[in-house]
């Protein structure tokens, strides 16, 4: 038997009528790739985004068709999501940092029929279009006075569009789990895959991403989301900002410490979200100027590690709360958020701190299970396996069904992280799996090691790989970088692990070189580092 | 095209689930109708619910099936909708405050099978379930010392019923719409009409009032939900206390001011939500033994109408945040919360409070509308008509479909209340529609009148009533009820009322009467006193 209750689809198009409807004066505030601050509101938006739906309905495109972002945060971005994805067609986020054939592929692939796109990326842009033979027109997200040159047919500048067009349009009226949004992950391995999210996802997604331990932000809240919107939605907080009639302030392409700075204090923003980076810049920049921050309250970072000095920092020095937050593109991206629960409120400091540095806990909506060898791992906050994630909000396959089944018979996405959980619910990830070594059925974490072994006085780097063995399979190679004018032996840093880690853990030999291979953001390559030892084989 | 999202149904058995998982310690405290304090957890309670499971799932029941239950707010009756409603099941809320005969009315009309009933209603039930012939068995939510007396046949005890089942129950695995509540409007017209509450609805309307500017509790809050869990899901606390992890604190059968007070204190309770009359004798308890609120931060107010001395008395002497709501059985019950908007919070203390008074906001999920004479009314702050509502947790259609068709051609449920919607969104109910007086097209509010013309020196009750008039349809009647031994003329009322109010809303006529007839809650009965007027006529 069905309950008597009303079919109301959730589709994203009711979010900026909700907040049109009740916080029409509530602002956006963009710093604009032209360099002025332009300001405007969720009503102002909405009419926008309606116009917006009217020229896209003129362009001939299907109920479902791609139209690309390529463009920083701001409030033009923000109405080509809401225009495009209110009448059924699926906005793609382009990121704009990737490398021209990767966006060729991906463009390609999702078939983009229309790009908006800032103007600083107009010399892309004229590279580029040329060889994706979908793309119809581009659409610059600017007025008349900064339209770039192009050679280029179809530009269009996207004020002049707006000035043609009404306001009144239809919105939804279509199931709830119409795809709305797509975003590639940038793999390591392989092509680029796409996650294609539904308006159910986005809305479901934003509920739980607004309860009190994982953004809670309210009416009353300035939210300034660093995180760009082509990283997995601005990590939901342009749906769900509206949703509950908190201003945003959109920091366009400038993310360095002083203009992030400037912006936290004019508008009194109270809560913002982005990676470690970000953070680091913004606390050396008021470590150099001896500022203060006086309105923000909190903020939530993800995207890689919290190191524990950024978390330090900001709350002892700065009196502003940290959210450690986990979650990826194919999990809308809300995994865990970390907040103290009442248990952990009763800790020491330091107890509270190594809580902190862990990924946290998953909300309502969210389903975690560490799997290893096929089995649930117990929840004991040591043991530790592949990452599996389940709920509403998370991909069951990628578009064009790139790649296969991503399931397992549960239901389960796998992360690609190996993690552990504690009996209190805290995710802590302590490896990637495909650098994890599985040594005679055993599991060894590799940046278990590293962190340990960094701590020899005169280690630059160090890098634990898993190498082949005749007996264990794998078992851990130590490879090690020293500190310029330093020397250091392999048993001084045995020595020194000794002890430290269990003694199957204790790396089979140690290596050193002059140069351990890093990658674009400073992470170490692994990949890399294998090929180079592929021919080395352990002393007997 | 769909988005590539997982398949995860909405239903509530994943709360229970989700709260056992993370936070299985986390307490569940019920003062008992036997008389001690039992202390439980979500961990118990997900344990002992499937039991339960396992023992309805042997009584011959059929999806969909109704069980009832006739209890105050615990541990066990929590197991019972949790226990039931996972296997799909209806769960039915009896109020035991109705009378015998509406009881047995409902019992019969929903078809309930089994009645899980706090022992102190054994009297009340062996009166009637002779005359429900669903009704198989009865299972008295004790243990086997404090079983009542009984001439039924097929009595259980809930204790020992646990003690026989294993906890292995597989839950869930149906449509997201299945039904899984059932409750019963108490109208004052007609026959009492079952809400059919599904799982989607129950799941989306806690999301909803989890948001900050609803009631926003998280895992560190300790919730006291005095208003019962047969009002309307105990305003969804039973399902969002769990999904966030927040420790539960049910008051059993006892809701007087000291043993409020008791609970409040001992279990440090920061969050609860009651209708006025509740709070009224708190604050008379706390007054006549001077006590004081040592961890109540915020409480939530609804159910009828927020008395000012209460909202100034709770912030201004104990320092507790009030929050006012408006919401009814058809609409889960989350209609309207208020809190204030960054506006509001710049305004001086009085205008807050006059805010205050208001029902509210609609968070996202609810959808507001003013409908008067066919069209949507201005969202002014002034002008007001019937009060329209719409949402994926607002009823469609009444169990059995009771009173037919009950939307409008947009989708909304008409409320039967009468409001205006201020332009930040703050909805304020100015009179019940079936009071509003209709004269000659324009509507005039017989509430708005009485709230006035109870200032004049001497006036005890003032009712306004519309009385049929020959050329304006409606014109209002003011009747009176003076204080003993004070007298007032009709000329001294409406030279009161003269200049306060719209000259076409002055009254045509004021009469006197001893006793204006007042329900049980005691509201003035205005059916009645139309009865006594129905031969008046107004002077010419």
């Amino acid at each position: 038997m069905l309950g008597l209750m009303q079919d109301w689809a959730l589709t994203v198009d009711k979010i900026i009528d909700h907040a049109n409807l009740n916080y029409s004066n509530r602002e956006i505030v963009s710093r604009s790739v032209e360099g002025p601050i332009l300001r405007s509101n969720y009503g102002q938006v909405h009419s926008r985004s309606k116009k917006l739906s009217n020229w896209l309905k003129s362009q001939n495109l299907r109920f479902g068709s791609r139209v690309a972002s390529l463009a920083w945060n701001s409030g033009r971005h923000m109405e080509c999501w809401y225009g495009a994805m209110g009448i059924g067609l699926v906005l793609h986020t382009l990121n704009p940092r990737l490398f021209a054939d990767q966006l060729i592929y991906i463009i390609k692939h999702a078939e983009d029929e229309i790009i908006f796109s800032d103007i600083s990326f107009a010399p892309l842009l004229e590279q580029i279009i040329p060889l994706c033979p979908s793309v119809k027109s581009v659409v610059y997200l600017t007025d008349k006075a900064n339209m770039p040159q192009t050679k280029l047919a179809n530009v269009h500048c996207y004020e002049e569009i707006l000035e043609h067009e009404n306001d009144e349009c239809q919105w939804g009226g279509f199931d709830e789990n119409t795809a709305c949004g797509l975003c590639y992950t940038s793999g390591t391995t392989g092509n680029p895959k796409g996650v294609l999210y539904s308006h159910r996802s986005n809305i479901l997604h934003s509920y739980m991403s607004l309860t009190a331990d994982v953004m809670g932000i309210s009416s009353s809240d300035v939210v300034l989301p660093v995180v760009p919107m082509f990283h997995a939605n601005t990590w939901g907080v342009i749906f769900s900002a509206p949703m509950v009639g908190a201003k945003i302030v959109m920091p366009g392409a400038k993310m360095d410490g002083a203009s992030i700075y400037e912006l936290l204090e004019t508008e009194k923003v109270n809560f913002t979200a982005a990676v470690p980076t970000v953070w680091l810049m913004l606390l050396q920049y008021l470590e150099s100027t001896n500022q203060r921050l006086n309105s923000l309250k909190r903020v939530l970072i993800g995207g890689a590690a919290l190191p524990e000095r950024i978390l330090r920092t900001f709350e002892d020095k700065y009196g502003v709360e940290v959210r450690h937050a986990w979650g990826m593109t194919e999990t809308s991206p809300l995994g865990t958020v970390c907040t103290l629960t009442p248990e952990a409120m009763e800790m020491s400091k330091d107890e509270q701190i190594a809580i902190k540095l862990k990924q946290g806990r998953a909300p309502f909506g969210v389903e975690l299970k560490i799997k290893r060898d096929d089995e649930a791992a117990p929840r004991d906050g040591t043991t530790f396996g592949n990452l599996m994630i389940r709920g509403p909000a998370i991909a069951k396959s990628y578009f064009k069904s790139e790649g296969g089944e991503i399931l397992d018979e549960e239901g389960y996405f796998d992360t690609g992280d190996v993690a552990n959980i504690d009996p209190q619910g805290y995710m802590q990830i302590t490896d990637r799996s495909k650098d994890v070594i599985k040594s005679g059925g055993e599991w060894i974490s590799s940046i278990d090691i590293e962190n340990i072994a960094i701590g020899v006085d005169g280690v630059a780097i160090a890098a634990v790989i898993g190498h082949y063995h005749p007996k264990w399979d794998e078992r851990p190679l130590l490879v090690i970088q020293t500190k310029e004018n330093f020397e250091v032996s392999k048993e001084e840093i045995l020595g020194y692990l000794n002890g430290k880690i269990a003694k199957w853990w204790m790396p089979d030999d140690v290596q050193f070189i002059d140069a351990i291979p890093l990658g674009a953001t400073g992470k170490i390559n692994k990949v890399a580092l294998r090929e180079m030892f592929k021919d080395y084989e352990f002393p007997k």
